[in-house]
């Protein structure tokens, strides 16, 4: 019941696939919720790619922001595979680019979390880990990390199950 | 004796939080050795929300350079965190800017080593996983780079227990 | 029989000396097959640590493009240990910084595990985790991310073993 499941990795680590290959324990239909808007051709190669990869056995809900309204599109008792966290993050401080409220950002990641939790299928999330590398110099991508961070913090304390991702391989946190 | 643990992970990966937890296995007194310096705002901030997480139990010691000095001021059987290396670091390289002498710094981590070998109290040291991102254009961000992965290999070797924290999650490594 | 064999690992996290380790546990000879071209002091001084830290039981190949013609040069039924496969794909990617050519270079990679499973010998490969940090603003920056996380996956497919090392400690993955 409304159980959340989160895959974590680096770029290119293989994480969608993996949280793919697990989603497809579950059933048809199954729904797969992106956060990435095809804002230029690199980004519309991407989508695109990632579509295929899926195959024609999943229907695609496109939001941006407001995951919640994105979970309620889906059948109750279905798989979604939420791709992927960190779009979502960027997307939601690229709305308020100067406001820099954690406590506003992690109200939103809480109100995931409890649509999540009256659900009855599972929630599969993809996100990327981003704080691996040095100390960024901007304040903004500074903000941007810490809030990743934050957020892997809150979903994998709620999840029943976390992977680590690295060239495919899952390494089982939780 | 003189046991040295070692927390490694990447930005908010949650990694002083595991420490913490870690330390208060031992009775208190307890003592949390900071080499932050509170330079601006947002420093001054990241420090108050640190020392209202470890709550009244824990003792402040402020030293940003001279950690052997730091670890006299804490009693010999109390258990010592230290948070974190990777500031640390970041200050002695910042003394001499363009010495850029590895050698030395690596003295300075054997210092550390020796005086935590000769208390009774383990130290347990909380450093950044700086090395997983793309390789920094500019010689010094390399060289920080590549001190950090040195010391974390060094302390490594040194330590009883290392621990590699995501998401709030730790994998045991050592 | 042409086991392919992958360490993974940050800037500085004992990668090498971790592959290092493994392939001395077959007898000699042993071949290195270097990557790096000397261009600069900073690499002149990287490349000499290195071959100081392998010692004189190791016979060095250099061969900064041509993987398939740098395995033809060591003995078949020795180990080889080629490192790194991070530079070598910035080497691929500097010949043709234009054509950013995705099929182009995992045809590459291919050619490089069809080489591979025709020895005897073992092939240890040693490469850096580049993706554990923010996205990078520019798209060079992101197709060689992009680019090594892939060639990662399709290694990591491929081989038999795959380790990712941290603070000189290894982590078995596959």
């Amino acid at each position: 019941m409304g159980e959340v499941i989160l895959y974590l990795g680096g770029a290119k680590s293989g994480k969608t696939l993996a949280a793919l290959n697990h989603a497809e324990k579950y059933p048809p239909p199954r729904f797969y919720l992106a956060t990435a808007e095809p804002l230029d051709a690199e980004m519309v190669s991407r989508i695109e790619n990632h579509r295929a990869e899926r195959g024609p056995e999943w229907e695609t809900i496109e939001e941006p922001l407001d995951l919640v309204k994105g979970l309620d599109l889906a059948g109750l008792a279905a798989p979604v595979l939420l791709d992927c966290l960190t779009i979502w993050l960027s997307n939601v401080i690229g709305l308020e680019p100067d406001s820099r409220d954690e406590g506003l950002v992690m109200a939103r990641v809480d109100k995931l979390l409890a649509a999540a939790s009256k659900r009855e299928g599972p929630v599969i999330m993809v996100s990327n880990e981003v704080g691996g590398g040095l100390v960024p110099m901007d304040s903004t991508s500074r903000f941007f990390r810490d809030l990743s961070g934050l957020t892997h913090q809150k979903i994998a304390r709620a999840a029943s199950s976390v992977f680590l991702v690295t060239a495919g391989l899952s390494q089982k946190l939780k």
